[in-house]
Protein backbone atom coordinates (compact mmCIF):
# COMPACT_ATOMS: atom_id res chain seq x y z
CA UNK A 1 0.00 0.00 0.00
CA UNK A 2 1.20 3.53 -0.61
CA UNK A 3 2.15 5.72 2.19
CA UNK A 4 1.51 9.48 2.54
CA UNK A 5 4.00 11.44 4.27
CA UNK A 6 1.84 14.29 5.88
CA UNK A 7 1.00 17.26 8.22
CA UNK A 8 -2.68 17.13 9.02
CA UNK A 9 -2.69 21.02 9.22
CA UNK A 10 -1.70 21.70 5.73
CA UNK A 11 -3.52 22.07 3.26
CA UNK A 12 -0.81 20.97 0.49
CA UNK A 13 -0.83 17.47 2.19
CA UNK A 14 -4.72 17.55 2.34
CA UNK A 15 -4.85 17.64 -1.19
CA UNK A 16 -3.86 14.18 -1.13
CA UNK A 17 -6.08 12.50 1.36
CA UNK A 18 -8.94 14.10 -0.85
CA UNK A 19 -7.33 12.83 -3.76
CA UNK A 20 -7.34 9.21 -2.45
CA UNK A 21 -10.45 9.51 -0.63
CA UNK A 22 -12.66 11.01 -3.89
CA UNK A 23 -11.43 8.09 -5.53
CA UNK A 24 -11.38 4.99 -2.74
CA UNK A 25 -7.60 4.15 -3.20
CA UNK A 26 -6.17 3.15 0.19
CA UNK A 27 -3.46 4.41 1.54
CA UNK A 28 -1.12 4.73 5.00
CA UNK A 29 -1.23 8.48 6.26
CA UNK A 30 2.68 8.95 8.50
CA UNK A 31 1.99 12.21 10.77
CA UNK A 32 5.17 14.16 10.20
CA UNK A 33 5.89 16.63 13.50
CA UNK A 34 7.78 19.49 11.12
CA UNK A 35 8.63 21.29 14.33
CA UNK A 36 10.84 18.23 15.72
CA UNK A 37 12.92 17.90 12.46
CA UNK A 38 10.86 15.15 10.75
CA UNK A 39 11.00 16.56 7.46
CA UNK A 40 15.04 17.45 7.82
CA UNK A 41 16.43 13.38 8.78
CA UNK A 42 18.94 12.04 6.37
CA UNK A 43 16.08 9.08 6.19
CA UNK A 44 13.52 11.38 5.38
CA UNK A 45 15.33 14.03 2.87
CA UNK A 46 16.39 10.55 0.84
CA UNK A 47 12.81 10.59 0.12
CA UNK A 48 12.91 14.28 -0.85
CA UNK A 49 15.50 16.19 -1.12
CA UNK A 50 13.70 19.36 -0.43
CA UNK A 51 12.62 18.17 2.93
CA UNK A 52 9.39 19.15 2.50
CA UNK A 53 5.93 17.36 2.94
CA UNK A 54 3.91 15.66 1.23
CA UNK A 55 5.63 13.05 0.44
CA UNK A 56 4.27 9.80 -1.54
CA UNK A 57 5.90 6.72 -1.32
CA UNK A 58 4.62 3.76 -3.47
CA UNK A 59 4.97 0.14 -2.51
CA UNK A 60 7.91 -0.35 -4.11
CA UNK A 61 9.68 2.40 -2.61
CA UNK A 62 10.03 5.13 -5.17
CA UNK A 63 9.28 8.49 -3.82
CA UNK A 64 8.03 11.61 -5.37
CA UNK A 65 7.32 15.18 -3.74
CA UNK A 66 5.21 18.10 -4.54
CA UNK A 67 1.03 18.24 -3.78
CA UNK A 68 0.31 18.95 -7.80
CA UNK A 69 2.55 16.38 -8.81
CA UNK A 70 1.30 13.97 -6.24
CA UNK A 71 -2.44 14.57 -7.08
CA UNK A 72 -2.02 13.92 -10.96
CA UNK A 73 -0.29 10.79 -10.15
CA UNK A 74 -2.64 9.30 -8.08
CA UNK A 75 -5.67 10.23 -10.70
CA UNK A 76 -3.77 9.78 -13.79
CA UNK A 77 -6.49 7.39 -16.15
CA UNK A 78 -9.65 8.79 -12.99
CA UNK A 79 -12.55 11.17 -14.01
CA UNK A 80 -10.87 13.42 -11.96
CA UNK A 81 -7.49 14.13 -14.67
CA UNK A 82 -8.42 15.08 -18.44
CA UNK A 83 -6.84 12.64 -21.20
CA UNK A 84 -6.85 15.24 -23.76
CA UNK A 85 -3.59 17.37 -23.79
CA UNK A 86 -5.13 20.79 -24.29
CA UNK A 87 -7.71 20.43 -21.16
CA UNK A 88 -4.75 18.87 -19.15
CA UNK A 89 -2.83 21.45 -19.91
CA UNK A 90 -5.30 23.81 -18.51
CA UNK A 91 -5.25 21.57 -14.90
CA UNK A 92 -1.68 22.30 -14.68
CA UNK A 93 -2.06 25.48 -15.44
CA UNK A 94 -4.47 26.44 -12.73
CA UNK A 95 -2.36 24.15 -10.66
CA UNK A 96 1.28 26.54 -11.24
CA UNK A 97 -1.50 29.39 -10.89
CA UNK A 98 -2.14 27.58 -7.24
CA UNK A 99 1.59 27.55 -6.24
CA UNK A 100 2.53 30.84 -7.81
CA UNK A 101 -0.30 33.75 -7.26
CA UNK A 102 -2.56 31.57 -4.48
CA UNK A 103 -0.65 29.78 -1.60
CA UNK A 104 2.38 31.90 -1.30
CA UNK A 105 -0.17 34.64 -0.09
CA UNK A 106 -3.45 32.84 1.44
CA UNK A 107 -1.10 29.74 2.81
CA UNK A 108 1.32 31.89 4.25
CA UNK A 109 -1.71 34.77 5.49
CA UNK A 110 -3.36 31.81 7.20
CA UNK A 111 0.14 29.94 9.09
CA UNK A 112 0.87 33.46 10.15
CA UNK A 113 -2.54 34.16 11.78
CA UNK A 114 -3.74 30.84 12.80
CA UNK A 115 -0.42 28.87 13.98
CA UNK A 116 1.85 31.70 15.14
CA UNK A 117 -1.18 34.03 16.30
CA UNK A 118 -0.46 36.89 14.03
CA UNK A 119 3.08 38.04 16.24
CA UNK A 120 3.72 41.90 15.68
CA UNK A 121 6.76 40.94 13.66
CA UNK A 122 5.06 39.39 10.86
CA UNK A 123 2.10 41.90 10.66
CA UNK A 124 3.57 43.78 7.97
CA UNK A 125 3.91 41.11 5.90
CA UNK A 126 0.86 39.38 6.91
CA UNK A 127 -1.18 42.52 5.55
CA UNK A 128 1.45 42.54 2.21
CA UNK A 129 -0.08 38.74 2.08
CA UNK A 130 -3.33 40.24 2.03
CA UNK A 131 -2.98 42.24 -1.62
CA UNK A 132 -1.71 39.40 -3.25
CA UNK A 133 -4.36 36.92 -1.80
CA UNK A 134 -7.46 38.96 -2.79
CA UNK A 135 -6.36 39.44 -6.53
CA UNK A 136 -5.22 35.43 -6.81
CA UNK A 137 -9.52 35.06 -5.36
CA UNK A 138 -10.59 37.98 -7.85
CA UNK A 139 -9.33 35.86 -10.56
CA UNK A 140 -10.78 32.49 -9.15
CA UNK A 141 -14.08 34.49 -8.72
CA UNK A 142 -14.00 35.77 -12.32
CA UNK A 143 -12.96 32.29 -13.77
CA UNK A 144 -15.93 30.36 -11.73
CA UNK A 145 -18.27 32.90 -13.56
CA UNK A 146 -18.61 31.09 -16.72
CA UNK A 147 -17.75 27.23 -15.35
CA UNK A 148 -18.65 25.34 -12.92
CA UNK A 149 -15.15 23.89 -12.03
CA UNK A 150 -11.84 26.07 -12.39
CA UNK A 151 -10.87 24.04 -15.51
CA UNK A 152 -13.53 23.29 -17.19
CA UNK A 153 -17.00 21.49 -17.31
CA UNK A 154 -15.75 18.61 -14.76
CA UNK A 155 -14.16 18.44 -11.82
CA UNK A 156 -10.02 18.02 -11.59
CA UNK A 157 -7.02 17.83 -9.57
CA UNK A 158 -7.25 21.39 -10.83
CA UNK A 159 -10.30 22.36 -8.20
CA UNK A 160 -8.59 20.14 -5.55
CA UNK A 161 -5.63 22.23 -5.45
CA UNK A 162 -6.86 25.34 -4.99
CA UNK A 163 -9.99 24.30 -2.79
CA UNK A 164 -7.46 22.95 -0.21
CA UNK A 165 -6.32 26.90 0.88
CA UNK A 166 -9.22 28.55 -0.59
CA UNK A 167 -12.19 26.44 1.84
CA UNK A 168 -9.68 27.77 4.69
CA UNK A 169 -8.56 31.17 3.47
CA UNK A 170 -11.11 32.88 6.12
CA UNK A 171 -7.92 31.53 8.74
CA UNK A 172 -6.14 33.90 7.18
CA UNK A 173 -7.84 36.93 7.33
CA UNK A 174 -9.86 36.47 4.20
CA UNK A 175 -14.10 37.82 3.95
CA UNK A 176 -15.29 35.41 1.27
CA UNK A 177 -18.50 37.18 1.54
CA UNK A 178 -18.10 39.29 -1.99
CA UNK A 179 -16.71 35.88 -3.78
CA UNK A 180 -20.80 34.37 -4.47
CA UNK A 181 -19.15 31.91 -7.40
CA UNK A 182 -16.05 30.86 -5.34
CA UNK A 183 -18.67 30.01 -2.32
CA UNK A 184 -20.77 27.62 -4.93
CA UNK A 185 -17.93 26.20 -6.32
CA UNK A 186 -17.44 24.59 -2.14
CA UNK A 187 -20.64 23.22 -2.10
CA UNK A 188 -20.40 21.55 -5.79
CA UNK A 189 -17.09 20.24 -3.90
CA UNK A 190 -18.52 19.17 -0.78
CA UNK A 191 -21.29 17.71 -2.19
CA UNK A 192 -18.68 15.26 -4.60
CA UNK A 193 -19.06 11.80 -3.09
CA UNK A 194 -16.75 10.56 -0.76
CA UNK A 195 -15.98 14.10 0.05
CA UNK A 196 -13.81 14.43 3.65
CA UNK A 197 -13.30 17.36 5.49
CA UNK A 198 -9.69 18.19 6.34
CA UNK A 199 -8.09 17.82 9.60
CA UNK B 1 0.97 29.15 -36.63
CA UNK B 2 0.90 29.22 -32.98
CA UNK B 3 1.53 32.66 -31.19
CA UNK B 4 3.72 33.06 -27.85
CA UNK B 5 3.12 36.55 -26.45
CA UNK B 6 6.10 36.60 -24.40
CA UNK B 7 8.68 39.19 -23.19
CA UNK B 8 12.30 38.34 -24.19
CA UNK B 9 14.20 39.05 -20.86
CA UNK B 10 11.90 36.90 -19.05
CA UNK B 11 13.58 33.47 -18.36
CA UNK B 12 9.42 31.98 -18.14
CA UNK B 13 9.52 33.37 -21.20
CA UNK B 14 12.71 32.23 -22.61
CA UNK B 15 11.50 28.37 -21.69
CA UNK B 16 9.14 28.30 -24.22
CA UNK B 17 11.30 29.72 -27.14
CA UNK B 18 14.28 27.07 -25.98
CA UNK B 19 11.15 24.01 -26.49
CA UNK B 20 9.86 25.10 -29.71
CA UNK B 21 13.06 25.59 -31.10
CA UNK B 22 14.75 22.40 -29.41
CA UNK B 23 11.61 20.62 -31.21
CA UNK B 24 11.45 22.71 -34.19
CA UNK B 25 7.97 23.53 -33.84
CA UNK B 26 7.04 27.21 -35.66
CA UNK B 27 5.65 29.95 -33.60
CA UNK B 28 5.03 33.86 -34.04
CA UNK B 29 6.53 35.51 -31.03
CA UNK B 30 4.96 38.54 -30.02
CA UNK B 31 6.75 40.78 -27.82
CA UNK B 32 5.23 42.55 -25.03
CA UNK B 33 6.04 45.31 -22.94
CA UNK B 34 5.24 45.20 -19.28
CA UNK B 35 5.84 48.82 -18.20
CA UNK B 36 3.80 49.91 -20.63
CA UNK B 37 0.77 47.58 -19.00
CA UNK B 38 0.58 45.31 -22.40
CA UNK B 39 -0.73 42.34 -20.54
CA UNK B 40 -3.69 44.25 -18.08
CA UNK B 41 -5.34 45.46 -21.60
CA UNK B 42 -9.09 43.77 -21.40
CA UNK B 43 -7.87 41.84 -24.81
CA UNK B 44 -4.72 40.33 -22.80
CA UNK B 45 -7.17 39.54 -19.78
CA UNK B 46 -9.06 37.87 -22.05
CA UNK B 47 -6.35 35.60 -23.07
CA UNK B 48 -4.84 35.27 -19.17
CA UNK B 49 -7.00 36.31 -16.74
CA UNK B 50 -4.23 36.18 -14.58
CA UNK B 51 -2.64 39.04 -16.53
CA UNK B 52 0.68 37.79 -17.02
CA UNK B 53 3.12 36.32 -19.90
CA UNK B 54 3.89 33.98 -21.35
CA UNK B 55 0.58 32.68 -23.30
CA UNK B 56 0.37 30.31 -25.82
CA UNK B 57 -1.94 31.20 -28.23
CA UNK B 58 -3.18 28.11 -30.53
CA UNK B 59 -4.12 28.40 -33.99
CA UNK B 60 -7.80 28.44 -33.39
CA UNK B 61 -7.78 31.12 -30.36
CA UNK B 62 -7.66 28.41 -27.48
CA UNK B 63 -5.04 29.73 -24.75
CA UNK B 64 -3.15 28.98 -21.93
CA UNK B 65 -1.22 30.22 -19.36
CA UNK B 66 2.13 29.50 -17.17
CA UNK B 67 5.15 28.42 -18.50
CA UNK B 68 5.47 25.10 -17.23
CA UNK B 69 2.00 24.06 -18.16
CA UNK B 70 2.53 25.86 -21.63
CA UNK B 71 6.01 23.69 -22.38
CA UNK B 72 4.53 20.30 -21.32
CA UNK B 73 1.83 21.05 -24.06
CA UNK B 74 3.81 21.69 -26.62
CA UNK B 75 6.12 18.33 -25.56
CA UNK B 76 3.63 16.27 -25.49
CA UNK B 77 4.18 13.02 -27.42
CA UNK B 78 8.22 14.13 -28.06
CA UNK B 79 11.01 12.88 -26.49
CA UNK B 80 11.47 15.61 -23.88
CA UNK B 81 7.84 14.43 -22.14
CA UNK B 82 7.79 11.21 -20.68
CA UNK B 83 4.51 9.15 -21.23
CA UNK B 84 5.26 6.79 -18.15
CA UNK B 85 3.32 8.24 -15.31
CA UNK B 86 5.98 8.30 -12.44
CA UNK B 87 8.49 9.28 -14.86
CA UNK B 88 5.72 12.42 -15.93
CA UNK B 89 4.84 13.39 -12.31
CA UNK B 90 9.00 13.09 -11.53
CA UNK B 91 9.20 16.15 -14.59
CA UNK B 92 5.87 18.18 -12.60
CA UNK B 93 7.50 17.64 -9.25
CA UNK B 94 10.58 19.38 -10.38
CA UNK B 95 8.89 22.03 -11.98
CA UNK B 96 6.81 22.31 -9.10
CA UNK B 97 9.94 22.80 -6.88
CA UNK B 98 11.27 25.04 -9.54
CA UNK B 99 7.91 27.61 -9.32
CA UNK B 100 8.11 27.28 -6.13
CA UNK B 101 11.65 26.46 -4.38
CA UNK B 102 13.70 28.38 -6.80
CA UNK B 103 12.30 30.95 -9.15
CA UNK B 104 10.54 33.27 -6.10
CA UNK B 105 14.41 33.75 -4.95
CA UNK B 106 16.58 33.61 -8.26
CA UNK B 107 14.64 34.84 -10.35
CA UNK B 108 13.11 38.05 -8.12
CA UNK B 109 16.97 38.49 -7.16
CA UNK B 110 17.69 39.22 -10.69
CA UNK B 111 15.48 41.31 -11.10
CA UNK B 112 16.36 43.55 -8.37
CA UNK B 113 20.01 43.66 -9.38
CA UNK B 114 20.00 43.55 -13.34
CA UNK B 115 16.32 45.23 -14.12
CA UNK B 116 16.34 47.68 -10.62
CA UNK B 117 19.96 48.53 -10.32
CA UNK B 118 19.79 47.23 -6.51
CA UNK B 119 17.88 50.02 -5.01
CA UNK B 120 18.22 50.59 -1.56
CA UNK B 121 14.72 50.33 -0.75
CA UNK B 122 14.48 46.35 -2.04
CA UNK B 123 18.28 45.69 -0.42
CA UNK B 124 17.18 43.54 2.73
CA UNK B 125 14.80 41.58 0.13
CA UNK B 126 17.77 41.12 -2.48
CA UNK B 127 19.66 39.42 0.56
CA UNK B 128 17.19 37.54 1.87
CA UNK B 129 16.46 35.97 -1.33
CA UNK B 130 20.16 35.05 -1.51
CA UNK B 131 19.31 31.98 1.54
CA UNK B 132 16.25 30.94 -0.30
CA UNK B 133 18.20 30.77 -3.83
CA UNK B 134 21.33 29.11 -2.19
CA UNK B 135 19.19 26.26 -0.86
CA UNK B 136 17.59 25.35 -4.00
CA UNK B 137 20.51 25.54 -5.65
CA UNK B 138 22.12 22.93 -2.98
CA UNK B 139 19.13 20.70 -4.17
CA UNK B 140 19.99 20.73 -7.69
CA UNK B 141 23.39 19.98 -7.55
CA UNK B 142 22.71 16.66 -5.10
CA UNK B 143 19.79 15.62 -7.37
CA UNK B 144 22.45 15.86 -10.39
CA UNK B 145 25.44 13.87 -8.39
CA UNK B 146 23.38 10.86 -9.19
CA UNK B 147 21.60 11.54 -12.88
CA UNK B 148 22.72 13.64 -15.95
CA UNK B 149 19.33 15.45 -16.09
CA UNK B 150 17.11 16.83 -13.45
CA UNK B 151 14.27 14.21 -13.44
CA UNK B 152 16.45 11.63 -14.76
CA UNK B 153 18.20 9.89 -17.75
CA UNK B 154 17.07 12.30 -20.38
CA UNK B 155 16.68 16.00 -20.85
CA UNK B 156 12.87 16.74 -20.68
CA UNK B 157 10.96 20.02 -19.74
CA UNK B 158 12.07 19.79 -15.88
CA UNK B 159 15.66 20.42 -17.16
CA UNK B 160 14.36 23.19 -19.81
CA UNK B 161 12.30 24.71 -16.42
CA UNK B 162 15.08 24.79 -14.16
CA UNK B 163 17.60 25.95 -16.58
CA UNK B 164 15.85 29.20 -17.90
CA UNK B 165 16.50 31.35 -14.15
CA UNK B 166 19.61 29.07 -13.18
CA UNK B 167 22.18 29.63 -16.24
CA UNK B 168 21.44 33.35 -15.42
CA UNK B 169 21.97 32.95 -11.40
CA UNK B 170 24.70 34.95 -11.76
CA UNK B 171 23.11 38.32 -12.65
CA UNK B 172 21.15 37.81 -9.40
CA UNK B 173 24.41 37.59 -7.24
CA UNK B 174 24.52 33.72 -7.02
CA UNK B 175 28.33 32.01 -7.52
CA UNK B 176 28.14 28.83 -9.26
CA UNK B 177 31.82 28.05 -8.62
CA UNK B 178 31.14 25.42 -6.09
CA UNK B 179 28.62 24.09 -7.99
CA UNK B 180 30.16 21.86 -10.36
CA UNK B 181 27.44 19.44 -11.48
CA UNK B 182 25.15 21.82 -12.00
CA UNK B 183 27.83 23.40 -14.62
CA UNK B 184 28.48 20.26 -16.58
CA UNK B 185 24.26 20.10 -16.70
CA UNK B 186 24.08 23.77 -18.48
CA UNK B 187 26.72 22.48 -20.87
CA UNK B 188 25.00 19.08 -21.61
CA UNK B 189 22.00 21.52 -22.47
CA UNK B 190 23.84 23.80 -24.65
CA UNK B 191 25.33 21.01 -26.56
CA UNK B 192 21.72 20.04 -27.59
CA UNK B 193 20.92 20.14 -30.90
CA UNK B 194 19.01 23.36 -32.11
CA UNK B 195 19.62 25.36 -28.69
CA UNK B 196 19.18 28.71 -28.19
CA UNK B 197 20.20 31.33 -26.04
CA UNK B 198 18.07 33.89 -24.03
CA UNK B 199 17.31 37.11 -25.47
Amino acid sequence: MMKIYGDAKSGNCYKIKLVCELLQIPYEWVEMDLLAGDTQTASFLSKNPNGKVPVLELADGRCLAESNAIINYIAHGSNLLPAEPYDLALVQQWQCFEQYSHEPYIAVARFIEKYQGLPDDRREEYLSKQVGGYKALDVMEQQLTNADYIAGKTLTTADIALYAYTHVAHEGGFDLTNYPNIQQWFKRIENSANYVAMG
